[in-house]
């Protein structure tokens, strides 16, 4: 994959000097990686890219420890090191002599001290949010990103039916936990894109539950939701629920009703309409059934170098869908002390302006046995 | 584990008494687990823990998806669900009726945005940075803690000492990462703590590489850096370097370097003196031997529910050391192209105001055959 880190800078900066935005200072790990090609989690240490919007010059601070690390990969003019002795803003003052009047910051990201240090180092800076500008622009992806998107798909649904596999009489929640982050890694993943959830039986009714001992048996909803983040930091998010041994008939209704509201969701996809009108065709599948009241989060997130971006896609959101935009479709419904049932799909809207899904995991209702 | 979370929000109320402070918002969520017993990353979504330090009362505003999970655990008197499509600061208007002169916030850790949100809705108050007051609770650790922190170590060090096992001919970082990630959750981890390290060879000269397809080969240091966060979210962070098949001198000669020098940092700790002296005896034995200008970071970081705490262990810190601490010592000597050595511990300051040994791994140099 060859992205063009120049021309996102230069995107950026476009956007920054129609509003005379001087400097911009991106603190974000994910979104110093979009615009430099180098990730670091710099823990507690200080990490930000300043981008001189006049020179489109980028100096990119952080800990001495990855200075090493980087000089190989950022594309970026300055890279300098701090010590963790040293105090960053004195640093800062010594190497941007650029007075800017407006500063560009992360709002949702820059913390109160980082501003703080940030206002002692330019007094006479008014700082704005620039927040809205990159997260807009990392909402279209290119087809080029789509690529590294859709090997991130492909990973995790390989590790899906293979990690099914290996489900047997005494496994825990954790076991299977256990053994689809084992494939996910053999299948050349970085890691999971979050905290894989496996959920059985009555827990499946917790949208954000947390694997554990509960041991899988027959009659069990079995929620499985998860993604890798590949070596290049494209991230996947699927949902697939199954059911073991045997399914009653109020199981099947259910899961038939989701499997409704995930198609309902991603047929309504197109680029032009607003985006709540996504959530709504899924939503109102579920309402009509009889179901409203067990739906109670917003349909989707959008994705990328990280697993929630923009746009999110719930009912009072009148953004409008564009061409470029990725995000799931995931409706389902959870009835506590019972179980429940979610079904989730990336969707990209393409050159076309058009759906296109880039899980391709069968929906259809699939019994597993121990 | 029983942890009284009511005396933790006790103790963090008399500290922000003394300073007037009326209310404190915390927004870290390893500080709302460490005051309340509830976990969640609420990722984009809005969560925050409101204590009124006159009434002790305390208020979880949390996402409505995690509102289920958080009843059962969470040690607060009210918890307030967030739907997507409402506004957090609406909700907290309506909740918050006490209007204190006076409110704590996290300050490396509150965005910019945040703290507007409550600017504008608790317009007269005088906003302070209560982070010192909670870092500092957090960094003395109970006899109790500690019994979970071993946990954690247990689970890693059965995990390095069984993962070393699995190498073989042709085998990546990237491999061995998988296996020991998968001995983790086997062997009843939530997790990684942080991204596990592999570094073979000349790679082991990054305090931070990343591993990837290098294959192990004979000659190559071998440099493992990890650790587990439990189901109780006790962090434990170990460095071992092995060498695979044959150890030259000068590897021979780096090894005993740095063995020696872990073991001065460990035996300089203990209450009453300054942090520095641990960093500097450490580092006194690197640079007596020649290699000091190969070791350009801290010797060593606090960890607990986190893997990075307070303290910092660096050669200007003149805090005093005191009992209840808990840090790592991992000095290392890291040559860009050839490779490096780092040993790391974990150091308790006991109630004798002694060091001791949490990690138990042998640190004498080990040959692995492939």
């Amino acid at each position: 994959m060859t992205i063009d880190y120049f021309k996102r800078i230069s995107t950026l900066t476009e956007h920054l000097k129609n509003e005379n935005t001087g400097m911009a200072v991106i603190t974000d790990p994910s979104n110093i990686y979009y615009l430099t090609g180098f990730y670091a989690d710099p823990h507690e240490r200080y990490m930000s890219l300043f981008i001189d919007t006049g020179s489109e010059e980028t100096y990119l601070f952080l800990p001495a420890l990855d200075k090493e690390i980087a000089a190989g990969i950022a594309k970026v003019d300055f890279i300098i090191p701090i010590s963790d002795e040293q105090d960053p803003f004195t640093i800062i003052e010594s190497n941007i002599k650029e007075k800017a009047a407006k500063i560009g910051i992360e709002m949702n990201v820059v913390t109160v001290a980082h501003h703080n240090g940030l206002k002692g180092t330019f007094p006479n800076a008014e700082f704005i949010d620039i927040q809205p500008v990159i997260n807009h622009q990392r909402a279209f992806k290119s087809r080029e990103e789509i690529e590294g998107l859709k090997e991130a798909v492909n990973i995790i649904e390989k590790v899906l039916e293979d990690g099914l596999k290996t489900i047997k009489e005494g496994m825990t929640e954790a076991d299977l936990v256990a053994e689809f982050e084992y494939l996910m890694k053999k299948y050349g993943a970085g890691g999971p894109s979050f905290s894989t959830m496996v959920l059985a039986g009555e827990k499946a009714a917790l949208p954000h539950g947390t694997p554990g001992d509960r041991e899988l048996r027959n009659g069990d909803f079995l929620l499985i939701d998860f993604g890798v983040i590949t070596r290049d930091r494209y991230c996947s998010d699927i949902t697939r629920t199954f059911i073991i041994g045997e399914a009653s008939d109020k199981q099947k209704e259910i899961y038939n009703i989701v499997k409704a509201s995930t198609q309902a969701g991603v047929d309504a996809v197109k680029a032009g309409v607003p985006l709540k009108k996504f959530d709504i065709a899924a939503r109102n599948v579920i309402e009509e059934n009889g179901y409203g009241e067990y739906f109670n989060n917003r349909v989707g997130h959008g994705l990328g170098i990280e697993v929630h971006e923009a746009p999110s896609i719930h009912h009072l959101n009148e953004d409008i869908a564009e061409k470029g935009m990725l995000f799931t479709i995931e409706p389902g419904i959870y009835i506590p002390g019972y179980g429940g049932v979610r079904i989730e799909e990336e969707v990209y809207i393409n050159e076309n302006g058009e759906a296109e899904l880039l899980t391709t995991f069968p929906r259809g209702l699939q019994i597993i046995e121990l």
